[in-house]
């Protein structure tokens, strides 16, 4: 039997299967690897890259660190260091059940049987997509949209997302770039039919990445209803129904409803990665009354074991109100707005249009008018361009978005703006002044609108110019216009406006209380440099 | 599309595959479902199931909780809270390799590059299957085997186990039962051939499981030598080695090899469960110097991740020689020892045959003279006995054994054995006594030789009777002969002499170290109730 191990670049020792694993290679795993090996330190690797591309929260280490080395959390017993339940032990389960209870406001108790908890939620998504699909079967995704996802049903399960483009510019109707409609999803599933592709669900993200689009519950339920029509499972991401950092806004998790359309098909993921600012922690959470699921989970859940002690530490912390709603949450939030709001300032004083949601930890930009053309290749010039230059960010087509030129930038990350900040020597002249290609002054800049309510007609304005009222994407629309600046003035000016920022010197007191000295003589060091 | 939903029991909400992935059950898992429904507890549910099914080390854990509260464990920063290299954090991957290079009697260090950690080995076997084989491929294993292997291979990756049987008679040359030769697994190979099975590699367990039957290095290098000339990977298990708790006995891993025949298609896995008695840690490791496997394997790592935290204390652990050899090790095999030999004590006092062997955390004895007939459908009917009276074993089925009517049972657990104790006023007939079938007193009882070194004779001897010089198993030779006992006398004596045992009394003293208040107390109010 021949496997495929012919191939350029396949080794003898892996089959066909083993083969397309291994030279498989996502955007955002090559730029993380890419990272890896050259991380940015301030002492030992002061050239590295740094990582503006990865949804990380690094704003509040101290206050985890103060939490994590409690007491507490230094718990052993025999039950822990023996084999579990794979769908999570009784106490964790109960205790996700009365968090998620609280803080998606359940009208009714959730129960601690329809919770699962894996070692996160790409091991949910993989899991997931093998137990309601069988292989070469798809599952709907409004793009763009978290491009690891892909990856996550593919590699074990053989499972394909079939896109739904969403346009970048605002529609007729509420002005919201980007608009996910009922519509869309319909137009989609009949597409996806019409390839022969067997559709088994749609994913749907609240808050959203990379989009960072908060929907409202109203809207979810009106999603919710069209997997019903269709008999479609529904998998709802929340990993970020925490962040919303603007107390004005108010996330409405789909838990929240008093009925669901389809309960028996939608599932509520959620994990620690975002919220809680604990990637590494490797602990993602489904919530779904159907027994089937569940026990096809439970089945796969040897995968994807999590320590018993790592459980016992996240049951403490899911349980600690007190800390959650008096130390954790509006600090973070605090942090989060104000680094939101120093990123998107320095994006507006440049005139790069960005999306602009008080969720997440990204802003998902407009970087158009820094392409030759309007093309992926370009695209991918521009991110390579940056990483040559030791900055990772996520470019669109990470995220297959229809439309080349948007950028997810990560505001989240508190000593690497201070990094930042340390490289401004090194800042130079990265890429020619893009070519004025035929367009207006249009798209150049944004009108700084914050999210006032769910269903408000915020949207990407321009400058000048009233958005301009059409349903579909022109590619002349989406071509990047007269740049203002230059892409090394861009990278030039973060570096130099985050040295003398404002944000930092307000936010610093509070950023300092770690217990960590490491961390704490660190962060000093850094600071002053940074105020030099 | 049709789906296979239709099947009987087969759930609408799944795929085929899905409600495949619901339906199998192995007998190790519904084992250990029912005991997870209905666990024996001293005080909450006295009447619960006792499990000396699960291969689980439960002597240590005072010893576990004294080194795990220590506050080295309690660390806590930033990069464990992130996400990290899916082969394991680089400093974890360092400390397993100086431990592999040390433990292993490795000639020369070996490389942390080399090294993958994934949430337990489970993980690396599902990993492993999808790399190297094909859908519908499959792997070569003698049997008897640690029965969960057929799900790791197959519930993601679609990969079958081809069986190559053992004998349960010693064949004609060294006397030893279930030897396993190349001349079998050649045959084996060839037999998958011809079934038109593409065979990728053999899967070899040293210590073994069942059996526990450990094999020298020469022994080892033969079978490798098999593997390199058929051009098959060699995924060897040595997740038992640190338990040999005779002396005299020197376990041998094939990294303590001057080369291997095969280094790039040869994997040794390791882990944390067996060893150092932490199943519900998740740790298992790899060392292979094929650099395209690890590749492979980073690959599908996002699905196996350990919490950095678990990561940063696991490396302590293993980095801490003098707790490992001055402590936990001694005391693990001095425990190991005793409970093995009591164990096997009562066995010999029930003419109950067994292999004696001084490693692993069980024994594979021989029942058959339990059953009516020799059929896989009584052994199963045994073990519900068994399970209906509240005592959890493995059967022989669960592990593919060719031949009905062995047991794997569990000795190393301490807590369990008082519990036992408690039980007896319980005991009572549990099933008639077996009727005399056409055998003589054979292989009613075995002759207590311990292992004295690798390649000695040691032999499952039949009372008053040489050991049959015949190479093959003829199914009248494994018919069960005249019992001694009835199933009853063999619960109620072992219940019996447990309390009484001078082993826990000479245990006793040690065991009580523990610094978890509450574990002694419940230590405290078993010990007394069992010596009443």
């Amino acid at each position: 039997m021949t496997t495929g191990e012919e191939g350029p670049g396949n080794s003898v020792y892996l089959s066909e299967r083993g083969n397309s694993i291994r030279l498989h290679e996502g955007i955002l795993q090559e730029g993380y690897i890419q990272y890896g090996m050259d991380r940015h330190h301030d002492t030992d690797n002061p050239d590295g890259i740094i990582n503006m591309g990865t949804s990380e929260n690094k704003l509040c280490y101290d206050l985890l660190h103060k939490r994590l080395t409690k007491p507490d959390m230094l718990h052993i017993n025999p039950s822990l260091l023996q084999y579990s339940d794979w769908r999570g032990h009784a106490f964790l389960r109960e205790a996700v059940a009365k968090f998620l209870t609280h803080y998606c406001c359940s009208p009714n108790p959730l129960k601690a049987d329809n919770v699962v908890v894996m070692n996160g939620c790409g091991s949910l998504f993989s899991c997931i997509a093998a137990v309601i699909c069988d292989p070469k079967d798809a599952i709907l995704i409004p793009t763009p949209f978290y491009g690891v996802i892909t990856e996550d049903l593919h590699l074990y399960s053989d499972v394909k997302l079939f896109h739904v483009p969403l346009d970048c510019e605002a529609d007729g109707k509420d002005n919201r770039p980007f608009r996910l409609t009922v519509g869309k999803l319909e137009e989609g599933l009949q597409r996806a039919k019409e390839e022969g592709l067997t559709i088994r669900g749609v994913i749907l993200m609240n808050p959203h990445n990379p989009l960072a689009e908060i929907y409202s519950l109203k809207e979810m339920i009106t999603f919710l209803e069209f997997a019903k029509r269709n008999a479609l499972h529904a998998i709802v991401d929340e990993v970020y129904m925490l962040t919303v950092f603007d107390e004005s806004v108010t996330f409405q998790s789909v838990l929240s409803a008093d009925s669901l359309p389809d309960p028996q098909r939608t599932h509520v993921m959620w994990g620690m990665s975002k919220d809680f600012a604990m990637a590494g922690i490797r602990i993602g959470t489904l919530y779904t009354e159907n027994r089937d699921l569940v026990e096809a989970l439970a089945k796969l859940g040897s995968f994807h074991g999590v320590p018993g002690t790592t459980q016992h530490q996240v049951a403490q912390l899911l349980q600690d109100k007190e800390w959650i709603n008096e130390e954790f949450l509006p600090e973070n939030r605090r942090r989060l707005k104000a680094a939101c709001s120093y990123m998107t300032g320095e994006l507006l004083s440049m005139g790069i249009p960005f999306l602009d949601r008080p969720a997440t930890l990204y802003v998902w930009a407009d970087l158009r008018k820094y392409l030759q053309e309007s093309s992926f290749e370009e695209e991918l010039s521009l991110w390579k361009c940056f990483l040559r230059h030791k900055v990772l960010l996520s470019c669109g087509q990470a995220f297959c978005c229809s439309v080349p030129g948007w950028f997810r930038i990560v505001f989240a990350d508190q000593q690497h703006h201070l990094q930042l900040g340390q490289y401004q020597q090194h800042s130079q002249c990265l890429l020619p002044v893009k070519k004025d290609n035929a367009g207006s002054d249009n798209a150049a800049t944004v009108n700084p609108k914050a999210l006032a309510e769910n269903n408000s007609s915020d949207q990407l304005k321009e400058r000048d110019s009233p958005v301009p009222d059409t349903g579909s994407l022109a590619t002349e629309d989406c071509q990047a216009s007269k740049p203002a600046e230059s892409l090394d003035t861009l990278i030039g000016t973060l570096r130099h406006q985050i040295r003398s920022s404002d944000w930092l010197e307000k936010s610093t007191p509070e950023l300092s209380a770690g217990e960590d000295p490491e961390i704490f003589d660190v962060f000093k060091v850094l600071l002053q440099r940074a105020r030099k």
